[in-house]
């Protein structure tokens, strides 16, 4: 990590208003979308992030010799299924969120009905623009199957529905967050391992699918894959404990959304099962495997080495 | 109409049980799905129906002169695509439905998270499969394109948003279904029309979408795409009319859903603008006109006349 010369900033900077291009172009829609609805799918999936998932696709494109451009169908059909997962995840239904990225959620702007048909419209728009516009085909369709895999009931879905069962649980129970560490201290690790289960399929899915589309776009061979995959398990971890550590730590005006939630909702979390400290450290020291999982590719790989870092190391 | 040898039962008799067994085998879902969430999918998914949309798949296969086998990842996919369309509409915050093919409708089976997510995850899986199975991948490609595009903002899911938001406003006016003949009665073409485009989306963009992928499947060319198409636009009308006329003709327990419900919610229906008479006149008319727009496949579309006789003078 001593060798990072290229900041996430840049990166950011540069590649950002590429990838937000990208998806205003394809969230035109015409004839037959009723305004509303196309209204709300651009409200959620174009309001300012950090887009991490689409700057993965193309720095992973990037890291394996293929070009930015070619990348940029998979890099806008990993935010149409994060956009729409972020819309259905924010329903009164699953977390009941009112506040994202700064801004009302879809269902809050909108109305639920719209909110469930925009996540609903974003989803087979993401497979369109992959089947649509990788070549050659057989890649187009491999591309398809790992990003239906990496969304599907074995993954994210899979991953939110234990994710909201889990919470329900310590609700019905009244523990909070805090509590937990006392109290099952005898089960930490089933409750470790419970969690990272449910984050590498919640949160990590997708951001190993993301490093793949963009290793396959550009004609990775497996050994290429197997890095960037190992990469992407650890990169996934570290996105959770900080987004964790953050909503103990953080404000709501500094994230955009609401804070404290987790530790509200009797959530598992990494601070509430490892304390503050262990989970600071775990996260740095899964950064530093990443990093050394995508050492063969050379200075080819900086891009993903100043984004892991990035992850670490922000604040909102 | 006059030349149909083969029944609607015995198709869906000998066809049936292969679909239902198809879906069966692709919903087993192994490890990291949670049981709860594969429970509600196949809930869901395995109801009994009638399996218009891949009888009509595989029935366009075979008017094409293609095998039933290679177009049933095709049959399953669009199935799939139809039970999580079912699921969402039929979340409180749209259409509000207790009952559904006779049974409690997912989200009352289960709960509103769960059904969410099933729905979700049951959209994802039917592009895997298209994208998995059909053969070679330019043909799944063009497969996942035209599925995405028939459930996609611009057809079914804006179809479903503009059915909602025009029950939305009657339910504010308060204007009834039997008194919009009246009031309306200048506007009539206008009605005619929004109505008839919100069906071609909603409903009719699966129906033609099914044709297609059947036929793509089989290898069809432009011509026969032309013509089950011209069968698709009028069958799939047929299909709403009737569905308008059962919703208002028939009983609860006939129908295995709430009935009534359209003109309850101030819906616009085909009997609520042309009355009860002419939409069953219309009805017979289209099928007259779809029957006709197979007629050059000869024998092979036997199956896709009786289909279209059935979908006239079923009642459920």
């Amino acid at each position: 990590m001593q060798n990072v010369t290229l900041s996430f900033t840049e990166i950011s900077q540069s590649l950002g208003p590429l990838i937000d291009a990208a998806l205003d172009a394809r969230t035109q829609l015409g004839d037959g979308c009723p305004a509303r609805l196309r209204e709300a799918m651009r409200y959620s999936l174009l309001a300012p992030g950090k887009r991490i998932r689409p700057l993965l696709v193309l720095l992973a494109a990037r890291a394996c010799g293929g070009e930015i451009e070619s990348a940029m169908p998979a890099a806008c059909a990993v935010e149409m299924i994060h956009a729409y997962s972020l819309i259905h995840d924010d329903l009164p239904a699953m977390d009941d969120d009112d506040l994202r990225r700064g801004q009302p959620t879809c269902h809050k702007a909108f109305d639920e009905a719209t909110a469930i048909l925009a996540g609903d419209a974003l989803l087979p728009l993401a497979f369109e623009t992959l089947a649509r516009e990788i070549e050659p085909p057989a890649t187009a369709v491999a591309c398809c199957v790992a990003l239906a895999q990496a969304a599907g009931a074995c993954n994210m879905a899979g991953g939110q529905a234990d994710d909201v069962e889990a919470g329900k649980r310590n609700d019905e129970c009244g523990i909070m967050n805090d509590e937990l560490t006392n109290i099952q201290h005898s089960s930490f690790n089933i409750h470790h391992s419970l969690l990272e289960s449910i984050h590498h399929r919640k949160t990590g899915a997708m951001i190993r699918v993301s490093l793949r589309l963009g290793a396959m776009v550009a004609g990775a061979d497996e050994v290429e894959l197997a890095a960037l995959d190992e990469y992407g398990r650890r990169l996934g971890l570290v996105f959770q404990i900080t987004d964790d550590l953050l909503d103990v730590q953080s404000t709501e005006v500094e994230m955009g959304k609401r804070t404290g939630k987790d530790a509200r909702r009797g959530k598992l979390t990494f601070p509430g099962i490892l304390g503050l400290d262990r989970s600071t450290q775990y996260a740095r020291q899964l950064v530093v495997e990443a990093c050394r999982a995508v050492a063969g590719f050379g200075p080819q790989a900086d891009g993903l080495r100043a984004l892991a870092q990035y992850v670490l190391e922000r604040n909102r």
